[in-house]
């Protein structure tokens, strides 16, 4: 069975054991750059700056400020080679921490907090510095400020890739013209593209549409300035620190929690440990699993463990606490959207909160229709992960994942055998919140086929399909009854002109003669903008108009109802109407054959994107029905 | 510009640095496990399987032994929970090294060594062992013998993950019945699927045809057995361990390696360290850049580094040396393909190995066209790294990326806007050697999209395409010519019959009107297996035949040439040849105009699918030719 080997003479798993030894997390990442997201040198440069604007955003938002990041891009001496400043006017870093923060692989604040935040890895910024020192040799600067009365620290660091420690080169205090912040400062071997997707413009613009709430400040390597200015005074619901969901958290790691849990019993370990479990349920827990309180969690047998966990895994718990997630809303996706394409079908989906192993998430999806799109192209694909746009690895990421296994055909886009990316005018976002986004490598560009998050996408985007398809068949249908009508409308008298003058008889009315031949309910609106008052006076008025023509030959009397946006609604007509729960609520009639009727309301203080599809239902109204929807 | 913060008290900077600490390896996985492949119970099953297998196959080959592996999956008996053992017939593990290997995340043999091998990063088959005791709380055991006259040790081990140290649960020796190999065994958490892509059979199935060295035996948990036998009884040329490359080896990692030499000069730095730099190239380069030798390594200052860094980068050196790569070779490639599919038209590129930072790296590929695959579907496509097949994460892939960018239309394949994936009667294959391969993650299923890499793949997934098209379009060609013939053979005689009967007159010689009418040579050819001898002297012949017809209206003399592989040659005729570079060539005619002209020879010792289309060339023929390429 050997082979030319000397397995008898001294093993060859002894020559082997010389070789095996401990890999640095550096050196492991030096050689596996790409692992990061350094793959190219375009890709280098986008990672740089987003981990530097990433790590800027959370702090300010940890710390309650509204952040204004600058970042500057600059050409270098060497060929190949750029500077990378980003500066934030967040809390700052206290001395001793900043070589840890910006010198060590694997160190942070984020990673063992249950909150939403853009970094969790504690390997982003840390990264930076090492490709920095890997490609061009030189250190990177930091300063740092925290407070009006503190000295303001500027250090040079490096990292000993063998050890995976901060190197400190040098340290200073100086003088800044900030009082709290960080500047962040790097030389990289990288590529600047101006123009083109997937770069560090790219990136800035689609973080600042989906956090109104950030200023940013952009200069690029030919000097060109940009400013994404930020459109609310508001920062967004803070996202809550959370603890671990009792459901799916596994038996290794419930083993783990209870190893190191400072409790000392087992109903205070499962009540302080867990979110959702009350002191009842804990001792509910305990009952049913079969063991005494007074068992020290630490020394729980295998078999108690083994016991709790499958009592956890069958009771039920409320859902997670949802205010550690802060999804981008209705509005900001829109506005994503538009950026992309103008047109004016969208359609948003924001899904409850779910949990996979115990982490809740939350999908978001919208999609817009029509509009400049050519028709023959695949459809475009936006994704954000906490907030933070993805530019690569769309093909290895579940929201792509979820958009090919979805047959788009029924919804009306085009799709080679039902599966794959669909073409035609359409862009689609997706939208993951998660206390810890899994994503498939430490770059994260993608996010991982987790089966619940992929449940979760394609729920929300065959909700997104089927809006496309009812919007395509009331356009197709609308446009077909018009046909029809101004077909009837034009011939109809022509002939019945025509043959009463050979036939030298009076002409008949032919109203009657067309509900006979039409037979339908025809309902149409629109939606205009009026501008009204002076200066800081100054208000948008959205007025909305419904016609309802009655194509049949019988009188109708009928409920009419619309979808409103919770605003102030004035001149509601016509007079017979209630307002509930975001409904107005007309009942109409009688409405004679052949005649029509006009409903509408106006809306104060909305902002032009924020209602731009009425949606109508009817009840009561027998036969077809084109343009609305039954209740 | 503070937001509700209390920085003027204590700056918030002090609060977040209690929380800034080290993240331990082993936490960052058990939180991410998705990036080492377990994102949800099939794959996680897989890659439980893959890592134990790929680390198995490779202590085979580097100790000289033809691998026998022998995997099992057995239903656990809580719900969902599988047993995975797998045993090899290789070196085994040191005793104090087995909970290292097994207990250990970055920790391996194989991460230093430049050498083309399936585990590279230490991480493989630990992060099985950590998912395993996460998901169940059980410990893994590893039996592993080194020798005959070494004892069978038996180990139960977990992980520590807050410290990232193995903790051995028993130790002891046992009897077993191999001389040596190691046998790895875990419970796992996972979800068995039969007769599915992406699955543990199709991985091991994919395996043995890449590794035909490799003897698999596997059995299922509903207890069905398979066997994948060894076709050859023969290492693969091994792998040979190699050094970093000049060109490529960047700026940090230069003065890395010259901080931790062992060298005095920098010459016998450069010569020892390096791959490709002479004694006399190593002077030239301090002569260029202006260091004396007797500078000590160490104490280079950046500056003198960074110069003989631009000299390094700007000299010339061998490509680096190629016999650490294995490639699989046209032969395998064609049969991997053909398990997909039953083909005529198979065609293979490997290209000449290349160098990305300093790494060499070689890609190979493959495409299969015709046969029973359904014409409307998008191509299948598979993928190898290191002899590995990659079942995940297709479409986060440079393999996948390279075939997306090519226009694949001109090539016969359809393809939306000349980019994606292309859809038609086709399998495509790509495998990338390489002493590092840069894989996007851990998990290690997808290639990342290193300018190099997707090159290569580019160029020899468009020369396949190119062959796929010119294979196409003498289809195509003979096709017309055929029936064009066809029609004219005839049609005109019943013409030339009925209206010489007409006429009364005889009947006219229709050649030249045919080769009036045609004027083109058309070449086929034909190959017919013939099996003669006995028992082990039984040979396979391989009888090739073609056929020159001159549908032209003038005698022709000309020369044929077609390529043979390197293998016995018999019966070549006619006579008029010679045989150089693995090429016949004949000199042929006079060909009268409608005459025809047999050529042939047979091959002796060749297996069924090793010689499948016959290449044939021709030159000195004017007009047009069909079946054939100019010389």
């Amino acid at each position: 069975m050997l082979n030319g080997g000397n397995l008898l003479d001294v093993p060859y798993a002894q020559k082997m054991a010389e070789s095996q030894k401990e890999i640095s997390i550096s050196d492991f990442f030096a050689k596996n750059r790409q692992i990061l997201g350094f793959d190219n040198p375009s890709k280098a440069m986008l990672v740089s700056v987003k981990e530097a604007v990433d790590n800027s955003l959370d702090a300010c938002e940890e710390a309650g400020i509204l952040p204004v990041i600058t970042v500057k891009v600059q050409k270098a001496d060497d060929r190949d080679k750029f500077k990378v400043t980003v500066r934030d006017n967040g809390p700052g870093i206290v001395k001793h921490q900043i070589p840890n923060v910006f010198g060590r692989l694997l160190y942070g604040s984020r990673f063992h907090a249950i909150r939403q935040s853009r970094g969790q890895q504690g390997i982003g910024i840390s990264s930076v510095v090492l490709y920095s020192q890997l490609t061009t040799g030189k250190t990177t600067s930091v300063i740092s400020k925290i407070g009006e009365d503190y000295p303001c620290i500027r250090m040079e660091i490096q990292i000993n890739t063998k050890t995976n420690r901060p190197q400190i080169i040098s340290s200073e205090v100086i003088l800044w013209d900030q009082s709290h912040g960080t500047e962040f400062s790097c030389e990289i071997e990288g590529r600047y593209q101006k123009n083109k997707k997937q770069t560090v413009y790219e990136y800035l613009r689609s973080t600042a549409i989906v956090n109104p709430h950030v200023d940013i400040h952009f200069e690029d390597p030919d000097g060109e300035k940009f400013h994404f200015q930020k459109v609310v005074d508001k920062m967004p619901e803070s996202a809550k620190e959370s603890k671990p969901h009792p459901h799916g958290t596994e038996l290794g790691v419930l083993k783990n929690m209870l190893q190191y849990t400072e409790a000392k019993k087992i109903t205070s370990f499962l009540t302080n440990e867990f979110t959702r479990i009350s002191p009842r349920g804990a001792h509910d827990i305990i009952e049913k699993a079969g063991i005494k309180d007074s068992v020290i969690p630490k020394k729980m047998t295998l078999e108690n463990i083994q016991t709790m966990y499958s009592v956890l895994q069958d009771m039920k718990f409320m859902s997670p606490p949802t205010d550690c997630l802060s999804p981008i809303g209705d509005r900001l996706i829109r506005k994503g959207l538009r950026k992309e394409i103008d047109s004016k079908f969208a359609y948003t989906v924001t899904r409850e909160p779910k949990v996979f192993r115990g982490t809740p998430f939350q999908v978001e999806a919208g999609i817009v229709y029509g509009g400049e799109l050519p028709p023959g192209e695949t459809v475009q694909i936006l994704r954000f992960a906490n907030r933070v746009p993805l530019l690569y690895q769309q093909g290895g990421c579940v929201m792509t994942h979820a958009i090919e296994r979805i047959n788009w055909r029924p919804y009306g886009l085009e799709q080679r055998g039902g599966k794959g990316i669909p073409a035609g005018p359409a862009v689609i976002l997706v939208h993951i919140a998660s206390t810890n986004v899994p994503f498939t490598s430490e770059s994260k560009e993608a996010v991982a086929d987790v089966d619940e998050i992929i449940d979760e996408c394609t729920r929300a985007l065959m909700d997104c399909g089927r809006r496309i398809r009812s919007h395509i068949n009331k356009k197709k249908k609308l446009k077909k009854v018009s046909e029809k009508y101004t077909l009837i409308k034009e011939i109809l008298p022509e002939i019945a002109s025509k043959s009463s003058g050979i036939l030298d008889r009076p002409q008949l009315p032919l109203d009657e003669v067309i509900t006979k031949i039409m037979n339908v309910h025809v309902i149409d609106s629109g939606i205009h903008f009026h501008e009204v008052g002076e200066g800081d006076e100054k208000q948008l008025l959205t007025e909305v108009t419904i016609r309802v023509q009655n194509y049949t030959q019988k009188e109708k009397k009928f409920k009419m109802a619309v979808k409103v946006p919770n605003t102030l609604i004035q001149g509601v007509y016509p007079e017979k109407y209630i307002i509930k729960q975001g409904v107005i609520e007309w009942d109409v009639g009688p409405l004679l054959p052949a005649r029509s009727l006009h409903l509408g309301f106006t809306l104060v203080g909305l902002d032009k994107d924020e209602y731009e599809e009425v949606e109508v239902y009817y009840s009561k109204l027998t036969g077809e029905v084109i343009g609305a929807d039954p209740m």
